[in-house]
């Protein structure tokens, strides 16, 4: 290609970093913005910065928010003896977004991937434990994504709760096997919370 | 859901703004972003505002670009008797990545929709006529999208060009190079058919 605009080049080349994101879609990100009037690009930029100075690990369960606690775990409507497990902040949104979870959540940020080097210690399992101990909690609710690793994942934190007397539940395979929770509708989410099972 | 945070909705929903950006992969950019070093996010907050107060029309093509001319418009290299007429800047990139065209461009910004009151002097129709004339032009090549409106456009700028002498050409309807003619439409699979060429 023949050189063109070197400052929608760079745009370009910062958005094709984005998930999902490749040289078609970002182009026309790049485009987009060059459209939009000055105050929508300066909200978008605002909203950035902000992102970045603003927001925390919540200490309790690690997931991301404004404040520490989160507003989650700082919520005295939900109920902490139930504690759901989930990969990431997108998962736990994903949950929020079905509007049938009243309880707390913890997010592991990964899965256990021994070949990547990533233990029990990296998703912090053992604040996990302690969470869960020192609160009384009644019920874990294993929510990692139905799939290879997330399963293994899901295993190993139920054996780190045998004989301690607490429930331990998993999604049910009300999600595709093999999806991401991420991208599955609301409603089957919401089915699959309601329909979980004994682990 | 219950009020996530502040910070993180306020760029999902910035986000959200953009072409074929919903929900979902909204939140994944806006946590992209959060998992990205500062480093990583100035430079793509930096690429947005130079974008904003760099880039500028051409006023010979009204393509985008640092400079007034644009690069396209300034190279001698490039052959200024052939006129390639696009859509939008982003038509224009994809015919530059095909490395095959060595002439000059008209961007129109938009097709022609009277029903959205968008006329012949939105497009600057007026402004490629003088350019073809000025410049002694000798092909111009119309490389609307090939949908209904594209086709009204081309069909409309070709009638402009009647009588003048001047080769109007349309880019070729055909079957995507590697693709199934059992999955190619039949419109397509037909107008490839038409439009074959001697072998």
């Amino acid at each position: 290609m023949s050189k063109l605009s070197k400052s929608i080049d760079e745009l370009v080349a910062a958005f094709k970093k984005f998930p999902t994101v490749g040289e078609k879609s970002a182009t026309r990100f790049a485009y987009f913005l060059m459209k939009q009037p000055k105050s929508e690009v300066k909200k978008l930029i605002d909203a950035i910065v902000t992102l970045k100075s603003e927001v925390k690990f919540c200490s309790n369960c690690f997931s991301l928010d404004d404040s520490d606690p989160c507003c989650i775990c700082a919520n005295p409507k939900r109920d902490d003896k139930v504690i759901c497990v989930v990969e990431t902040p997108v998962d736990l949104r994903a949950i929020e977004r079905t509007k049938k979870y009243a309880g707390k959540y913890f997010v592991l940020h990964g899965v256990l991937s021994p070949l990547d080097g990533i233990t029990p210690r990296d998703l912090r399992i053992d604040k996990l434990i302690a969470l869960v101990k020192g609160r009384g909690v009644k019920e874990v609710i294993l929510a990692t994504n139905p799939r290879a690793q997330g399963e293994t994942t899901a295993n190993y934190i139920k054996g780190q709760f045998a004989g301690l007397g607490i429930k331990v539940s998993r999604i049910a395979y009300g999600v595709p096997v093999g999806s991401e929770l991420e991208y599955v509708d609301s409603l089957s989410l919401a089915r699959s919370l309601e329909g979980r099972v004994q682990y």
